[in-house]
């Protein structure tokens, strides 16, 4: 639904909302038993909780559509992720948790190998280790344009993140990456008139890059993509009313909660360090996102034990969650990880809302099969936040 | 979705896939038994594959809405029906498999009689034999105009089809069929500027006839109505990146698909003539559609135990398709035609999609009541195509 008409629904409440991500929730079963991850986990609190709860599934994005982690969460904040598209370098920003501000222009920055004369050999520059990225990045921070502020991140290996900061940036620019190998690397090319100061200034930066890094074999030339704007959304807690915090010890998750106003707390590396973050501040703010990972680094492995796990580790911490006695919890996923595709699938996310007002339905384990007879139905993700503000009392009436 | 967004997540893959529609698959149950047309039916292999299989309820065209073929099969084949609508005159060409251009204007003739003063008598001509439509028909193939080709082909009884085939034609034209007796027949009018044109030529066609026919009582007349232009459709081989063909005995789906540029490949009169094509080309392309007609026709009739056996014919021939081992197999139908209606109807459709990562789901029986409890829900039935894409690992992830 519009995030405008939701505005206009607001009404104040005391109400404590905790929303819990469970990255890459959703599964498939094993062949060798028919069971999925949730089927085969000793989950009895989460079983308990389904029980007294309405369950259903989220639909990500689209149907048949695997969501990156980036839109998967816009979804559970709310935000249709077609309406709300956000780019690859702004990901990759916020994934090292580097902090974008509105206009802020974001590429994802490759080194790679170039020949004599200037043709790439090998786009990856023999993945380089981390500790020699840092060290050319910091050769690289060097570099001034005229018209903005240029910021340098190493990330993993040969991968890096440029920022441009400044007035008048555009997004709308060509890549220099040919994706092939034998060619030079191509000038960047404004796609919108209004980006052609902004691509000057890129190509500026990749031609004072490339004598600084001659020598430096193999990571002797850079490589960028993956251009974006940091896009403007709607807040989420001016949309909603609602003091909103995120404790996530992932940067990318913090990332995407800060894209869309949330306070992000800081909290350790454990999901304990989380939830005594999550204990610590429960009464300074309405509404937590609390996320959970190690779902779906089972699932990304391949490691259906691992997964399943992980699982009963969270049904473990689930008595501390209720503990804190919110006024509505809900429990679902970003995406499914189904440990046999050892990646993000489309399948859908079991879902759950437990308030005092949420009403009976026959589910009573919380698992893919299960939650397809939930009162929830199979719905899209976005819409779970409306249902979320609903049961905390927090939507006035539509319509006399 | 948008297509052009679902062409932007195509990813190359050796998958195949197999759609199979049913035609009117959808019933109700009979009032002396409470049981619809599948739960009639002993249809093992379709139970059997449903319990192994993710399903739901497809939705065509929007709520409570009666489909015909045409927007039923577009919904198949992942069009929104509403959005590119397929008129009157361009179905009824597809129906008697006539090859149409873009471009081609095509409109449904009906002979009529007239009296002395030209006013209709009766508009369908006292439901002429099919033979005599074909030598009248023969005879205004006489007839000529400027700037247009004309084709014109008999149908059943009193009907033909005209279509004009030049540049510059417009389908925006007034019926000359006044729906009414004891008047004349209506000139064309050109409902946009740019079909004054194509309604001279029409008026002219008409002008030609009327002397032709003459002392051909009763079927001395023509009218014409539901003039359309051939929509210009995204087309579903580039769209979603598969090498695409259609098996139907029937030539109205050979044109449907025609319309969306799959193949159509040349095929019997019998359900096991299309299955011995299908298993003769299945190394030739990525996806197949497989129409089944017998159940929409025994629905027609108002033929409850025919529709039952027809669907335990197609029962019996599961095994077959199941033998060529399609990575994706998904089972549906164009829209309900249940025997107690003796027609179209708008309830939904069941539809399952089988494939190595489709999930577990409640669901044991294909039925319409068993069916509302399974993980794809209750979707609009051109979803179902991202689905199978998705089944058959041919969408990348969106978003990172």
């Amino acid at each position: 639904m519009d995030l405008e008409f939701l505005r206009s629904l607001v009404q104040p409440n005391t109400t404590k909302i905790l929303l819990c991500s469970l990255d890459g929730l959703g599964g498939l079963p094993r062949p060798e038993t028919g069971r999925s991850e949730l089927e085969t986990a000793r989950i009895p609190n989460l079983h308990a909780l389904a029980t007294r709860s309405a369950c259903g599934l989220l639909r990500h994005v689209g149907f048949g559509i695997t969501p990156g982690s980036g839109p998967g969460h816009l979804g559970l904040f709310g935000y249709d992720p077609l309406r709300y598209p956000v780019g690859r370098g702004v990901l990759e920003a916020l994934g090292i948790d580097l902090e974008l501000k509105p206009g802020d222009v974001a590429a994802r920055g490759n080194f790679c190998t170039v020949d004599a004369q200037g043709r790439i050999t090998d786009r990856r520059a023999g993945r380089i280790s981390t500790e020699t990225c840092m060290r050319l990045v910091e050769r690289l921070r060097r570099i001034q344009v005229t018209g903005a502020e240029l910021i340098l991140e190493s990330v993993k290996e040969h991968r890096f993140v440029l920022v441009l900061r400044g007035p008048g940036l555009s997004g709308r620019l060509s890549e220099t990456d040919p994706q092939s190998l034998g060619v030079a690397p191509l000038p960047v090319r404004p796609l919108d008139p209004e980006a052609e100061r902004t691509a000057a200034m890129v190509n500026g930066f990749v031609d004072a890059a490339r004598p600084l890094l001659e020598g430096s074999t193999p990571a002797n030339m850079v490589l960028l993509r993956g251009f974006d704007q940091q896009p403007t959304l709607p807040l989420f807690p001016q949309t909603f009313g609602l003091r909103a915090a995120a404790i996530a010890a992932y940067p990318m998750y913090r990332g995407l909660a800060r894209l869309v106003g949330m306070e992000v707390l800081k909290t350790g590396t454990t999901f304990a360090d989380e939830i005594a973050t999550l204990r610590e501040h429960w009464e300074a703010y309405d509404f937590f996102f609390l996320h959970f990972k190690d779902t779906d680094k089972a699932g990304e492995d391949g490691d259906f034990e691992a997964k399943v796990r992980a699982l009963e580790q969270f049904d473990a911490r689930l008595p501390d969650l209720l503990g804190l006695r919110p006024d509505v919890l809900a429990i679902s996923g970003d995406h499914a990880t189904p440990s046999v595709l050892k990646g993000h699938g489309w399948q859908p996310v079991p879902a759950l809302i437990s308030s005092a007002y949420c009403g009976a339905d026959p589910v009573s384990r919380f698992t893919e099969r299960d939650c397809c007879g939930g009162s929830l139905g199979v719905l899209p993700a976005q819409e779970l936040i409306p249902l979320v503000m609903a049961n905390a009392l927090r939507f006035t009436k539509y319509g006399a």
